[in-house]
């Protein structure tokens, strides 16, 4: 299995944007390719395309040719859509880094989209219903924020978490969005803030949850042989994990227990050959509030419950025990479904070439992970990229 | 890139079935387990689902991990859903070749599924208006139907293909089909059958036209090295080309010539080291008769323009110059959108085990080909399997 590199990447703005989704994917398109100097159109063999639901976003079907015609690219080798709902970007990379990690393509493109803004905002939040099981959850009105409302008041239930602490999280991911300039979210909230603004689902007010986004993203990826032909900076994809444990909520063996999650950190650090000591920055999958701290539990930076106190603490800073989403996180940024995961990758790219604004640098950062949920928490996708 | 082999295989019947979509991947999922003894649930390590358009034929996203669901499942290395419209199932089919290929994984299951029969079939027609460019080519009425009859009006005028020549091709694949017990057409049609049919779109006639179809398939791909393991008759993928000129109508240089099915070729042959004339079975993508005459031209299996001469020739036909679609093609066994491609490679297993019913059953095959296009001709996707 070859080694594989991310030798580049650009991406949109990312909010509610007055573009088309064709214009998201130019726009993202043009910023990649300025992003590289040696590299053209027709380099790219393959091209992977996550999106999770352009069928109803924008009724539109079978984008990835959508996505070479907008990028004047002729994949050679490869081409298809992925979709895994929220991990859709990063199973875009993954297939990408199976087709140079294999032979079957020397030059391959992940590229993230969704226009989730749509004339009529019931549609959307309508479309956003059918990612849990619409006939076991669907029919008990489960959508992700009750599944993740109902997550926290277990969490709170069991561990004495408090809204307060949840609120850090938002607190912290705002303040490092306010530092990235393509993020959708560019104001300070404070906890007093995020208590009082809309209740969504009991205990999880608006800010506790990740928005509404328009947003695109690419990176190229190439064997890691070729790499310095392409850059003095590339980084390096050096393990992954993934897990899954079906989709209806009624699989979780625990609600305040992500075991996929937990298997997937294992599986990671296995390949990578790394502890948990060893990552420098985590871009992890702030959808809501609760998802970050029940993560830093499971990737064991603190204890089962602590997650809570392991905030309050400082530890998820810059400087703390671990850097988590000092890109600002989905909460800060925004969630444009399947450009997420491409988004994570170039930020952790930027921060490695030291290109990220002072406030938000993690100074020698060396390792990263980038982590995606997907559905009611069952799927855990994990990548581990390296600097040197 | 390490040789990798399918070990068997299982599908649906295919057709209007009174079945939900989770029932059709249930029926498949046993079906595989069955084809394959020594295999279970916990040893699949990769699933990847195709699937075309979910989202809007059944409302939901995020299918693979129902999938995994529904067939026990609980992948510990890779999961996703690919998407490439009508070629979706090989889409998956290659994500879990380079899953495989590249080391990643050591079993893996591609499973494609489409419930394409709703309670109103008028939303389901409607579904099928977003495959092509909905802004460039929906605003010009353009989907599937009259994309492919201007084809053939092309067709025509450049070649003097003639109506009754694109009929026997519905007709050779309609007969082929009566001996496939999950085909979802069981009768004969006659070429006067075809030309007194539903007019739908001119010149093609309602038999011109693969059926709106409900199915799935899913098989299993190992490393060839551990093939035996499972099967005394395992099939080898050895070479497959893909390539795709955007997916605007306005993209093709030619109608009546797919310049990427010829690089498709091109590249399919070089990498299974063969030439055209070692192909035994070619199992193409017949969604319209005249796809199917095309296709024997991109082959180089007569010249150009000399489609419909071909067929009438019996060139076509198990015996003669090369056995097209003895499955019964997309006309004959329907056409389930993301399953077509696993369907067409289970077949092709049973080809090379012998296993298909004497009236269809191609002697001594030991190389085929499994083609697909997708959107509007715009991308081809070629597989090469050998029995040895």
């Amino acid at each position: 299995m070859k080694k594989v590199a991310i030798i580049g990447g650009g991406a949109t703005k990312c909010g509610k944007r007055e573009a088309t989704w064709r214009e998201l994917v130019q726009e993202a398109g043009k910023a990649m390719f300025d992003n590289v100097d040696n590299i053209s159109p027709k380099d790219v063999e393959a091209l992977l395309v996550g999106a999770a639901q352009p069928e109803r976003f924008v009724f539109q079907v079978h984008v990835a040719p959508m996505v070479a015609e907008h990028l004047g690219i002729t994949p050679t080798k490869v081409i298809a859509t992925t979709e895994l709902m929220c991990a859709s970007g990063q199973a875009a990379i993954r297939y990408a880094w199976a087709c140079i990690a294999s032979g079957m393509a020397d030059v391959a493109v992940a590229l993230g989209v969704e226009k989730m803004f749509m004339p009529d905002m019931a549609e959307a939040q309508t479309n956003m219903t059918c990612v849990l099981d619409r006939e076991w959850d669907g029919v008990n009105a489960m959508s992700a924020p009750p599944f993740f409302a109902m997550t926290a008041q277990r969490h709170m239930h069991e561990f004495g978490t408090t809204k307060e602490q949840m609120a850090l999280v938002s607190v912290k991911n705002h303040h490092y969005s306010t530092m990235n300039p393509i993020a959708q979210f560019q104001k300070e909230v404070t906890v007093e803030k995020v208590l009082q603004s809309l209740m969504i689902s009991p205990p999880l007010n608006l800010f506790d949850c990740s928005g509404i986004t328009d947003g695109a993203a690419g990176v190229f990826l190439v064997p890691a042989e070729d790499a310095k032909k392409y850059t003095d900076t590339p980084m390096y994809i050096i393990g992954s994990g993934q897990a899954s444990i079906g989709n209806a909520v009624n699989n979780l063996a625990s609600i305040t227990e992500w075991v996929p999650l937990k298997l997937a950190v294992k599986e990671a650090l296995r390949t990578a050959k790394i502890s948990v000591n060893d990552i420098d920055i985590a871009e992890l999958h702030d959808c809501f509030t609760i998802s970050e701290l029940m993560e830093y539990e499971a990737f064991g930076w603190c204890a089962k419950g602590k997650g809570g106190k392991f905030i309050e603490d400082g530890e998820p800073y810059i400087g703390g025990k671990i850097a988590v989403n000092p890109r600002g996180g989905l909460l800060g940024c925004g969630h444009p479904l399947g450009a997420t995961a491409i988004l994570q990758s170039i930020d952790i790219l930027q921060q490695f070439r030291g290109e990220v604004s002072r406030g938000r640098r993690v100074k020698g950062a060396e390792i990263a992970v980038a982590h995606n949920l997907s559905g009611a928490a069952n799927v855990h996708s994990l990548m581990v990229y390296s600097r040197g």
